[in-house]
């Protein structure tokens, strides 16, 4: 790094900053801009900070967008009786892409995590329990991940919906298509043989 | 994709443009800015199109500097009698790394490949043959990469400085340190045995 004339090593160590970019990757990937068009460095440039000026929280589900309320929040074609709750904004893709869901989301934007002094009034939980008395959501389906946060989170989640009188469900936990039996964890293998369903 | 704001489906695009970030990792660094601070947003952008606008080539050596001529064009303390020839910029900072050597060095700005069009004279070897004539040189070394098209060039460059009278010298092929004899490739050995020295 030493050796890189300055404006090289400001790009490396902004870009060693993204999650997964080591600073070698950061390296190679400082030299492809600075070999390439000057309109692809400023393509990437505006897009980096039109994302941060156009991009915002939907102020009914919380999910990022461009238009407030958002693409799924503005969908008539959606069903408005069933929510899906999840911990991030980028698990909305992941859920789009499976394509099977036609229902609205609702976005945590986080887990409990008190260790991190993260507790629930951190999370939109509030937000979520304030649509549901104001609306006709029947059912809740809580996809946190299946982790230990994600599990506490959707537990006390639950918890605090089911005195509304709806519905509330958890995603499927067991082996995920494709896998191997003999090579499953215990504790999906537990959670699969848990969830079995009639053939 | 299809479910991304705009904003967010234009940096996924940009990035996917990036040597080895496929669209789901440009998602996830998306997503990353977009969840990050505004002034890292801002500082990334920024050192993107400053990258462009302060890199220019050295005149001497042809390598990427901020100042003309470049850090080790300018530095008494490195040999101007050996100049060691790189395919790329980024082989400068490869061999820096490793530290050991004190002479100058030459870009040629890629290698010779008839079949894509690149002939000798878009190569920087031109510039090459003037800096021999004009100056103290009394090695060039020649590190283009072990590939097909960097030997071809490799030989092409000897060709035509051996009649300037200077030493024309290749960097040693082998086995890198730490490989496995068992393992390595045929060619790699049978240079590894021809190359071998008295001990």
């Amino acid at each position: 790094m030493a050796a890189l004339p300055a404006p090289l090593k400001r790009l490396v160590e902004q870009l060693s900053r993204l999650p997964g970019i080591g600073e070698k990757s950061a390296t190679r990937l400082a030299f492809f801009v600075l070999r390439g068009e000057e309109s692809y460095a400023q393509a990437l440039a505006e897009a980096i900070v039109g994302l941060k000026r156009e991009i915002r929280l939907c102020s009914v589900c919380l999910g990022f967008t461009e238009n407030d309320p958002c693409s799924f929040c503005s969908d008539a074609r959606r069903s408005g009786e069933v929510v899906c709750v999840v911990e991030d904004p980028a698990d909305i893709m992941a859920l789009e892409r499976a394509g099977d869901y036609r229902g609205r989301y609702h976005v945590l934007h986080g887990t409990l995590a008190p260790l991190d002094g993260i507790g629930p009034d951190q999370l939109k939980i509030g937000e979520l329990v304030n649509r549901i008395r104001g609306g006709d959501i029947r059912e809740v389906i809580i996809a946190t991940n299946p982790t230990v946060d994600g599990e506490a989170t959707a537990l006390y989640v639950a918890k605090v919906l089911k005195p509304l009188g709806i519905k509330v469900t958890r995603i499927a936990h067991g082996l995920p298509m494709g896998a191997d039996v003999e090579f499953a964890d215990g504790v999906t293998l537990s959670r699969a043989i848990e969830g079995r369903r009639e053939m």
